[in-house]
Order: C-alpha cells, then structure tokens, then sequence
C-alpha cells in the first residue's frame, strides 16, 4: 500500500502506513484526562494528531520523538484543519523487516528536507572559504568549524518554525546569506570582505546546540536557556582556542559579528552592530529569511484570491500575482 | 415563505431562502481539502457559511461575490456562533422570475444599510459645501468631487469592519464629520473655515478606490497596495487640474489635510497634521469613529451584565448602563 | 455520593452535585440564541459551563452568581478543555436540609482558598505592626484600617485571574509582601520603615472594593469604573480623617505609595513612584505576584517536558527542573 | 521711568524695574558654588535671571517666590536668549509707597495673564450649569463646585509650561472646553448631555489642588505626589458629600470622567475612557489643548519661513501660512 | 588670497572670502532681537554663522540662501564649534568680475558634493535601464522619468542631513541601490528582475520635489507638506499616463515599491511592502544608508579612541579599528 | 599648599595640584581645532577639564589616561558647570619623590571610593558562599571565581556612569545584592537557595572584563563589542571546566542566571528568566541599583526644594525630605 501523503488526506480516511513522529508530549487537560499531543510529518507537511485515553498507557511505550513510527487511525476534521486520531501506534524498533518492506516503509518519503542540492551546496561553501577569506587565522577558524560540523550542518533545520524548518535548512540559509554577502561585499570595498564572509558563514553556527535537529520541534535544554548567539559565539572562541589563535581584534570582530546578528536587542543581540560588517550580516540574514516567508507564505496559500491570508510574523496580507 | 433573519436564526433551522453573497473565497485546507468559504448577509448582520467538497465543483459556477444567491442548507453551532452548512447554492441568474416571486425575495431584506435617509444627507452635504465654503475653487473642488461620485457615496460603506461597515456608511460618516466640523470651527475663529470643511467632505474620499463596496468585504487590487490615503489625494489632485487650480497654497494644504488625517505615522498617514485644520479633521475623525464603535459595542452586547464583552479594537469593556 | 472533583472529572461523566457559580452570564450568540455562560468552581479548580435553550426559562431564576448550587449534567470535551453540558440547576435555597444531607453537601470542598492558615497570618500582621510601625499615626491608621476590614481582608482574593485569585489570596499576598518588606528595609536604614511597612501592608486595600469577592469573577461598577489604586487611597484619606490625622506630609507619602505602587504609568499608577519607599513596595510587590504566577504556572503544567507550556502574561516558557 | 516689557528687551541693556518672581530657587552647581536661578515674568513672558555669589546672602532675604521684587542688572545673552544678571533685587514689602509711585510700579503690567474678560466667562459657565444640566444633583454639585473654587478658577493656570500657563488660564481653558462639549453633545442626543457638560467643567478642577498658581511655576507637595487627577477626583466626591449625594451610578460615572480624562495609562489616567462620555470629555480636553499649543508656537515663531521651528511637545514644525 | 577651507579653520581666525549660503533665516531671540541665523558651506563642510544687529538691516538684503555671498568675519568657538561671527557680507551679484578674479572666487571650492563621476554613474544607469529592465513600459516608464529629471537628479542631495547631504548625493545613493539591487535579484530568480531594478531607480525620485537642492537645507513647501513618497508615486503616475500606460498590475507594483519603500509605517510609509519586490527596494535602501552613514561618522570621527563618538540617528559608537 | 576638593572649586581659582585622569582622548572639532578632552576627578567628584591647542602638542605626551597628574590651570564656569582649563599638565614619572613630597601629594584624595569597609565585604562575602551554599561544585566554582579576580573585585567599579560607579563599586554593589538575596531567598524555600546565592555574587562578574577599572571612564575593547553578559558567561563556563564540572543542569541554570539578569531582551539579556531564580536575582539587582541611584540623586541635590531635579535614568523628580 503506497504511503498517501499529508497534503493528500481528506476528513475520513482511514490510515495505516509510516510517519515521523517530531514531537510527542504527553499532556493533561486542565481537567485531568492525559493524552498525547503529537506533530507528525511527511516530506509534504507536517499534522496534529493525538492518542487518547484508553490506548494511552498501551502504546506510550511503544515509540519516542524522533523515531518513526507506523500507526494506525482516522483523519477527523478539527477546526478547519485536519487532525488524526491514531487508534494503534509503534515504533519502528517493533516492526520486523519484512513488515517493513510490505508496508513499502521509504524514511524518504518522511522527512521533510530541502529541495537544493547538499554536498553541491556544501562544496561551494568550502571552496568559497577557501577562496575568497584570504586572511588566514580567518580561513582556518572557518574551515575547522565547517569540517567538525559537517555531518550536522548538512541536516541540521534553520529554525523550528519560522523559515527553512527542515532538514538541510540551516545550511540553505547559511549558503543563501554567504551568496548574497559576497556579491555585496564586492561593491563595498572598504568593508573587510574576509570578515563579513566569515561571519555570513558562522552567523547561525548556535541553531546546532540550540536546535534538537530536523527531527524535533524541541530546542534543546541548554539551548532554549541559553539561545544560539551566545552557543555560537561560544563554538567560535573554542575553536580559535583549538588553532591557537588568540588576542586578536579580527576574532573580536567575527565574535562581534555572531553576538550582534539579531541586529536590535529586542531581538535577542545583547550588543548592536556596532561595525559594518556586522551590520551587513545581519540586515543580509534579514533579508534572506523574510523573503523566504515571504516565498513560503505566497506558495503555501491555497486561495484564489489576489492576496495571501495574513501572516502573522510579518503582519500583513501578501501580493500573489 | 417569509424571510427569516439572521439575528433570528436557531442552530438546527433548516433555510431556504436568498441571501446576498459579501465574501466568497475558494479555500484548501492546509491538509488538501478544498472548501468555499463564504460570508453571508441579510439586513440584520452577516453570518460565516460553508461549501464542502461534494457540492464544491458542482456549485461553485453558479454564483458569486457580491451577488444574490439562493440557498439551502442547515444552521448549525460553532464555537458559540452559527454557521450555515450549505447543500444548495444559486445565484440569482439562475432563478425565473417566477420563482423569485414564489420565494418572496426582497432584496431591501438582504443589505446592511445605514438607517439614516441617504437622499437627505446628500442634500444637506451640498447645501453646506454651497454656502459654507467662501473660497470660489475649494467650493467648486468639493463640489464636483462630490458630484462626479455621487453614485458611488450614496452606496460606500466606510470601512470593511470596524465602523459603519454598509450601505450608505460612508456617506453617514462624512456627514456627521461635517457636522461636527461646522460647530467646532466656529468657535475657532482663526482657522481657515474653508478648509476644515472642504477637508472634512472629503477626507475619506479614497475609500471610493480602496473598497470593492457594500457588497463585498475586500479591498480592490489598487486599494490593498496603495490605501486610501494616497487614492484620495490623488483624486483630489485630479479634480483641481480639471478645474484647472493649479499652484495654489490652498489646495497644498487641502492636500495635505487628506494625507494627515490618519494622524500618527503609525496610524498611516505619511506626513503628521501640521497645520491646525489638519489636526482639527483628524481629530473629528477620530472622535466620530471611536465614539459610533462604542455606540455599536455597546447596542450589539446582548449580555445582562453591567459591561459590555472586551472590544479588541479599543482594547476595553464599556459601561450600558 | 461523593463530590467528584473538578480535576477528576473526565469526558463523558454524569453527575449531580454541588458547585459554586463564580460567573453567571446570560448571553445572546450573535445570531441571536440565549444561553447561560457560567464559570463553576470548586476547590480544584474551575470549569465552565453552559444551559442551553430549552431549559433556560425554566432553571434561570433558580440560581444565582455566588450561590452554590446542585447541578445534574454531562461532561463533554471541547477545545481540549472539559465543559459541563447542564440539564438541571437549582440554588441552595430550593433544597431542604434532608436533601443536602443526602448529597453530601460540604461547602468547604466547593471553594478555592489559600492553603495558609488565614487566622494565624492576621494575628503576625497584627503583631508586625503594632511591634515595628513605630510612627503613632501611622500604626494607628494602619491597625484602623485591618480591623475595620478584617472580615473581607481574610476572605478576599488579590486578583480575579492573575495570581492569589481565590479565597484568602488578597490576605496571602498582602502577607508576603510584608515578609519581604520587613526583611528587606533592615538592609535601607536610611529609608523610613514605618512608611515601608505601612505601605507593604495596605497597597492593596482598595481591591477590597474592586472585586466583588472570591464568590465571584466580576469587578463591582466602581471597581470597574474607578481601579483599586484611587479606591485604596480613599479608603487611607477616609481612616486619616476618622482618627483626625490631617495636613502630614508622613500621611501625603503613604499616599503616594497606595497611587505609585504599580510603578509604571503604562500599567496604571497616574503618578511614578517618587520616593525610596514607594519604589521599594512596587518592587516587592511585582517580585512576589510574578514569582507566584511562575510557581503556579510551573505547578499547574502537566506535561512531562522540561519546560512548560507558554504563559500569557509573563510571555515565556519555564524551566520545571 | 516705564516698565520695559520683556519681549523689548535687549543684550546690553541696564534695567531698573519691577518684575514677578515665578520661580526661585536657591541651587548650587556640582562644583559647590552657590546663586539664585530665577525665572522673571511680566506680561509679555518670562525671562531667566541669576543672581551669583557675591549679592546672594545680602538680597536672598530680601525677595521671594511670588512676590514682585524691583530688580536692577543687565542683560546678558546666554546661548541664543537672554538673561538677566541681577545687582540688587528687593521684594515689593521693602519699597515705600513713594519710592514705588515713582517707580511707576503697575502690578498690571507684570502678570502674563489670558487676554479674556474673565467675568464673563465665568457668568457664562454658570449660566451654561444651571441651563443646561437638567439632573438637578448633578447641577447642584457642579454649582458648588464651581461657587466654593470661584477665586482660585479665576486665576489659576491651566498648566505651568504646555497650554494656558499664565493666570486666568484654567477658566479660559475650562472655557474652551465646555463650548466644545455644548455644541457637539448636540449632535450626539444617545449620550448623555447632562454628564459631558458636568465633566467638562469639572475635568481639571483637581489643578486647583496640584498647581501652586498664577504666580508660581511649581507644583504643590501634594499636588507632585498624586497628581490632578486623583486630587480632582477626591474634591468632586467630597463635595458629593456636602450635597448629601450618594451612591449614585451617575456620580460614579462623573468620578470615571475625571479619572479618565487623559485617555490613556500611559497619559497617567488609571483607568481607560469606559463610556462614551468619558470617551468626548478626553477628546475634547485633547483637541482644545493641541489646537491652542499650535496656535501659540505659530504665533510666536519670529522667523520669517513659511514653516515654525520645531515644537518639542508636538515633535512637528507647523505651517504658519 | 586662497580660499581657507572649513575644515582648516581656527577661533580666531580672520576671514575674508566667499561661501555657499545654504540656510539663511531672519529669527529673533525670544526676548526681542533679531538676528540672521545662517549655515555656511564649502567643499569641505558646514559651519554656522550669525549677523548680529547693528549689522543686520545693512546686510539683509544683500544676500539670499542658495547664493554665493563674500564674507568678512572672525571665527569664534561657541560650545566646541567654531562660529562664523559675520561684519560683512555680500551677494555675488554685488562683486564686480574684477572683484571676484582678485578674490580667487572658485565655486568648485564652496559646494559639498560627491566624489564619484556624476556623468559616468548617469551613463551606467541609463545603460542598466536599456539593457536589463525588459519589460517595455517598465522601461520606457524609467527612462522618461530619468530623461525628464536629468538636471536635477545630476545634482540633488539624497537627504537635507542624514546621508549622501551633498551635491550629486541623490544620484550616488540612487546608483548604489541600483548595483546592489542587479546583484542581489540575480540570486532571486522567482522576483520579477524588471520591478526591483525599476523600483531601486525610481524609489526617491520624490526627493526631486521634497528637497529644495544641493544649495539649500530647506524642504519646499510641497515637500514639507506632503512627503516624497507621495510626491514619487504622483511622478510615476503622470509619467505613466504620458506613455499611456494604464490600468496594469505592473504600473501598480512599481507604484506600491514608491509608496512602501519606507517598510513600516512608523517610517512613514503609508502601506507595508507586500511584495517581494517591495521588500527587497526597502532593505537594500535601507542598506545602503545604514552603511553610508556609518562610514561616514567613522570618517569623520576625529578622536584617536578606537571607537567613534555616539551616533544620534543610529543610536550607537562604532568602532574605527 | 592642601588639595582644594573639586566640591570646594568656584569660579576664578587658580589651582596647582594632583588629579586622577579618568578619560583622555584627543579630539578634533568639526572645524579642525585639536584639544584635549579631560576627565579629572578626585575623591569628592568628577570635572571637566580641557588643554587648549598651544599647550598641546608639549603637554600630550606627558600623561595618560589612569594616571595621577599635576596640573595648573584655571577654574571656569561653563554652562552653570565648572571646568578646568589646563594651562600645564605633567603625570606622575614626571615628578621627583621630593616635588611630590612638597605638594603634598596623597593618592587617596584623588580616588572616588566606596565608603564601606571593602576587606570586611570580601571577608562577609566568602563566609556567605562558603556556609550557604551547599551544593559542593556550586560552592567551589562560586569560591574559585571569587579568589581568581579578588583583585579586581575589589576594585572595579559597578558601572561607569548609573550607579556605584567608584572604586570598589562592584563589591559594594555584588555584596548588597547579596544581603538582599540571603534574606528574601529564606523566604522562598521552594526555590533553589544555592543557585540563588552563587547568581547573586556572580552576575556581574563580567563587568572585570567590560570596563577598564575604577581609574577610566572607557569600556575596554571587547566589552564594547561583547558586552559584560557574554563575557561573564564565559568566566564561569571556563572556571566550570578548570574544576571539571560539566554536563550538570544545575551549571546551565547558573549560566542562564547570568545571561538573563537584565530581565528583558531590550535591555541586553539575549534570553528572558526562564527560571524563579534567575527572576529573582534579576529583579533583586534592578532594586539594589535603583534605591542606589535615587539615594545618589537625592543626596547630590543642592537645591532647597521639597523636590529634586529631574533625573535623566529614571525619568522623574524625587522627593527629598
């Protein structure tokens, strides 16, 4: 039985086939009956779905966050939006193998993820690092982070909700902001272009401690703690330690960059930018990630009308045509 | 068959009969499910309605926004309000005379309108510009503005929610900003009497472009990108090159007074009020409006308690007693 | 047959017991149907609830806001929240004494209240200032002012949502403000501590004349028109008058902490905190009623994460462990 | 020798003449030096003036606030304005009768004070009162008030710095107020006319409390610490006391009018406009205030551009033609 | 004698040469004397002067804002700044040729104005305009506004103070805009290239009716009264229907880029960008001035701290180093 | 000749004699003048003091920043301040032990110093970490941290300019809080006592790496770009690992403490308190540092009104008496 997609299921089906479980919580309403709040997904979107109380104690046990998880249910209409109420659920570790291969289980159809090209995306970066960051301490730093960060740099989310919040996102992002700084930078020459290249690589490096990764809507402890400026600005002065690399004002520089790039301290930066460099990857990671909502916003809106609903982060309707 | 009217509706009436169609919008559910979503109205209010998937394709053709339409369904209670299940749906094309007669449509019983008699307003309106405004070309701006969209005014509501939100809303709007305008500036003998009055007719003159009109609840293409602000100056500046003033001090600062009237930056209006007619038109906007939305607030609550629900514009409850 | 407690009760229960009515509102739908929208508590918790149509006429005049009152219905899910679907309603004062026996009928396990022993914290509070307001009047004015509203003072909630929002909660937080007040002015002794502790002890006095009381969710009409901060200082100018303390600049910044105590003009005090002592009750104060709502917050949260659920006022997640 | 009128004088001029002393305070400069920083005032403005080390301890004594003094010195021109450096200053008390005919001393002359006849604005309100509010406790009250402040209302101010700041100002503006109210409660018949009427005399009435007066630029003790508004609000229930008026949802009504006057928290008014008459009275005491400060900047603007210099209240230059 | 430039100039210097007259307004203190209120310019700066009393009548019509006057003075520090105190002056128009060869006169000397090739960045800008705005009437739209506003737009300032305050700085920063934006829109396939390019040429083309020119800090009094967003969007407009270009959603987006290109309404624009085009103008601009004026303060920062003096508009210190 | 106290300076004084130079920096203004822009102080104060261009070029190299100086120079008033102008200026090396013997050198006249007992704070200080806080690794990395920067606790000022911004100003400041901590947390014992003490001592730890030191007004370089948040964040993760304390949640919640202690994301903290202890720290600074700066305020004012002058921080008069 072929997996039938998100964007595919209509009020009434009845369902029994693989999905991402990215997060599970188990909740109790205000009057004490437990059940479990769950975000499902496929590469195509993600759903609400919850166990509720008689299956509960059953099947709780029987998967985790992050895994996949076959279950069994009926899509019900909630609020205009469509939610399954999952009746049989576990997780992949109960399925022999050949029930996986009868139900046609392919983890590829159950993660959302970046329609670009990673390691072709990744060997720009590097070659670009390369390339183009000619002072060397500069170079060094920023491969070194690169290389000890690669296998989750190419999985790791943008961020849990707001723009690239999938697999690879973060690394679209980061490829995205460094394009568009090294065609920027060209026309201010008296900007220090090693710099704003090194910091529109690095700027989001803390999203891989904040963020659980692509398959959670979690931050992490410390991260929802802490938050990324400062775990990123942390990685860069470990790993500056690590090259040796010290007492530099061009490091205080790029640690500048990472803890300013929010750009406004309502934003999160405890410092403004207070160089042009680091004004320029932060209103360069701007524009990036509001244009990308606005992309996401004016694809996703499936009405005929000329304008999108309203979106909430951006408040305002949108031009579709 | 009598009309039965939307204040008088029960959850579980069975209708069939016409209503006029304010909003119309082709919608999917973000799971895949198509749906018409619709807004209904009667003389006394609107009401949310529905078209689920069998139906869709087959009704959908015949009718639209803006229309009168036929139609057959079940009221049924959602989240404390009701919402009409539709099963059958016409436009009013498709219906004989015949029939019409057979139902009984009226459609004096489907349009919000304003209670207050339009003919009587509009001639006190141009009675008041025709010996109130002194200066030859302010008078004859005004007029011919008022005279080019007297079609259009007489219908207008003046916004598509907040206050008089209907037929002939615009119209009772300007009206009673006129009359304000012409007791307050009495007593403020140092201001230009023209201009408050000429700006006071015509503040709102470009919601004449923003909107779609009294029988629909959006803006037009021009309107959602441009506002009101900017339409109506423009027109202004228009109607003085057809009556050829050009270069005069006066129309700058009757300009301007259309430009300013939202008062705030933040409210819209490009430039702050700075001449004292500016404040004075902004300010008895502002009065009138604020003080029809308490009116309105304070009639529609049909609580028995003291106060009034939270009004989410003015962020408060209100006193009725 | 036992009360079954509000945090008990599941989906699909029936029962028959006694409850408050914190809130009775007969209300209209928009589209013109009658209800009764009520707010029904015990001492876990509250629940809403509903008497729909049929039955409104009838069982209307039977019960009363502030009344207990025997109801028979069923609990129906809506929105993750349980609600109670009634049936049948009557007042106290419609049962006799033999049908209350058999019920079980326990005022005590209807009402939301402190867990602190009410009696014992009077008699400190008592103590605290006859012992360490040492200025006479102000001793004076401060026992005044306990005494004459000890009854309400011990069963009054400090707020109806906020934090304290149950029986003894005003008498709670006035408490702890107390404590904190008397341990933290030791470390100031250059400011005036008679005016500290007086002002710790009587900064909320005026919602004894805001809120209608822990039987209730509702503001009285001068507390809804007027604000507890200009009650209170009536209420202080008023006693001052009694026991002929007048024209004392002492009296004028007691005052002045009643009106400055929410410390900012934005959240209602119309003059800031101009004096050390007046700044020091703001701040005690604010320190305790956001450490309370935390810890409520934090209690209250079923989930099994490290972090609750969002709190609306305080506009974050919270670490639980 | 004529009085020389403050806006005639200039850099390098010696005067001998009387003055009004609206402010005096003996300050030191954070390097211990002590003087007298003064603000003089005749009819046509006020003017700084400093009296420095060597003349203090001799002429401190000798003068003091709210007193007219005869002062010689020069003045000076101190960052664009002038100021006077006073040699001798000797309050009126040390002048005989003879010394002060020849001096020419017109007390007149030496108080900014409203250009409007006084008497007749004040028979006007009265006759408005007794007129026009028809509940007859509401009238009696407002009389009262009114006849137990008439000397005060005569002279006081309206504000020390923004509108009305000279004597006579608070009459003039209370003035303006009600004139307002009479003609647009006319158009508001659903209102309550007895109450906007009421309230609009009344609004201010607590700056009879809160303003030291005509000849000062200080706020009282009391009137730094509470505030107006409190201070209004306290004298308006007193007087309902004297009339033995009590318990009235109308006179709460006019205590929420007073109390909410500023419109908004964040203009220092505990509780927002709750009703409509409340709502007018704070539009109208806004629009006369606003329309006044335009007026008064664009008048006393000296340059010759089309446009003011820019009005810090306001934070806008005003077209002056 | 050669010309003594601003920036080389000392207290005490005496001088006698000629100046660019940007600002000249007649003003009187508030205590009566009038005095004239000028800003001076050459190549090298700005720098205020004033013409005191005796001198002014003689002097006053001899010369007008937006002239080359001969000037005699002393300069004199006046709060940290040097201040040009003026003994005579005088119109060019009042210096024989004579005169002005002994004098060294060189109005290449006295006009602030940018350093870049105002002819070439013309040629490249029409050039763009030919070869990559494909859309026909979108680029005979930008050409004729180009070609219409030649002389103007070689010379115009960007801003009366912000950045680019010079001769040919509306040009420079217009040209920046465009370069950033033909970069950054190939990296955005999915935008419509033609509206961003036209959008970043024409985005201040109000500034040619808002600003008086390079030789003034004025604002006209159109331009002060209604604003150059406004004033662009009529200039398109106009143009458009000079070419016949009407009722197209193209013509409409370029004139929402106009009108939005502020981002938000507190800055002025009366409609948020609802376009990707829309906001992608609005950052580069914004972009580009952030960068301009912050390079700018670093350039002119005089101190030997590695960090600049604080920034008023960006409300910051940036470090040189 | 006894040091002159810069609170006994006046206008006219001559003076010779040592200072603490607080800040130098060499400026130029606008107009190309160079000059020395000097901070001095002693124990009583801080005062302007400026070397005018003659004198500069022999006098610049022959003191810095932090150093004591001789000088000679004359006392002026400038804009009702005074200020030194320099006539000759020689650091310290510059003079023999013997010249310094007959000027009567005395460094401690000439440092602004917190009156406590700073060995007695360090002493209360450890005894407190070492009895209250139980938790072993708390105890040892609060100790280590102390002992590691006992030097510079005991010397740095609080903050350079809002408050305890004097030798020993850090200490004070951390000890107080400290005071305030050890009583309020007794009164909560649901929260956690340690990690409340140890934020407490340590939340402004980062300020040793922020600013210069008690003999400089400038942040050194990387507190300008990182910010003392950050850079005492960092401290403690370092210390953690020099004790090999990781992984624990309880050194998250320290670390999380320290980010959050400002409160809002607006005023620096790159997270909002998440926990009740790092509120509870927050908010126990915010107090501390507050009563100090209107102690300060009123303490410093030398009028003899009821009320202060307006301060700037805090935005109010205060009342004195």
């Amino acid at each position: 039985m072929p997996h039938i997609f998100i964007t595919d299921l209509k009020p009434g089906d009845k369902i029994n086939q693989f999905f991402l479980i990215k997060r599970k919580e188990r909740r109790r309403t205000r009057t004490g009956k437990d059940y479990l709040d769950i975000s499902l997904a496929d590469r195509t979107g993600t759903m609400a779905a919850k166990v509720w109380s008689e299956a509960l104690d059953q099947f709780d046990p029987l998967f985790a966050e992050g895994q996949f998880a076959g279950i069994a249910g009926r899509v019900e209409s909630y609020q205009d939006e469509l939610q399954l109420n999952i009746e049989r659920i576990k997780g992949i570790q109960h399925w022999s193998s050949e029930q996986l291969d009868l139900t046609g289980f392919n983890p590829d159809h159950l993660i959302p993820a970046t329609g670009l090209d990673i390691p072709s995306l990744w060997e720009d970066l590097l070659t670009w690092v390369k390339e183009e960051i000619h002072h060397p301490a500069l170079q060094a730093l920023t491969l070194s982070l690169l290389k000890n960060n690669e296998e989750g740099w190419k999985q790791w989310p943008a961020s849990k909700i707001y723009h690239h919040a999938y697999k690879g996102g973060l690394l679209e992002h980061t490829f995205r902001v460094v394009q568009l700084a090294r065609e920027v930078v060209k026309l201010y020459p008296e900007l220090n272009q090693d710099l704003v290249l090194a910091g529109a690589v690095l700027h989001d490096i803390g999203k891989l401690k904040e963020l659980e990764g692509y398959l959670s809507e979690h931050n992490t402890y410390e991260g929802q703690l802490l938050g990324h400026l400062a775990q990123g600005w942390e990685m860069i002065r470990k790993a500056a330690q690590e090259i040796s690399w010290d007492d530099s004002r061009i490091l205080t520089q790029l640690e500048h960059i990472i803890l300013a790039h929010h750009g406004q301290l309502e934003f999160g930066s405890p410092v403004l930018p207070q160089t042009r460099e680091a004004l320029m990857v932060h209103m360069l990671d701007d524009l990036e990630g509001k244009i990308k909502m606005m992309t996401d916003h004016i694809e996703q809106d499936r009405g005929e009308e000329a304008f999108t609903d309203w979106h909430k982060v951006l408040k305002r309707k949108m031009l579709k045509e």
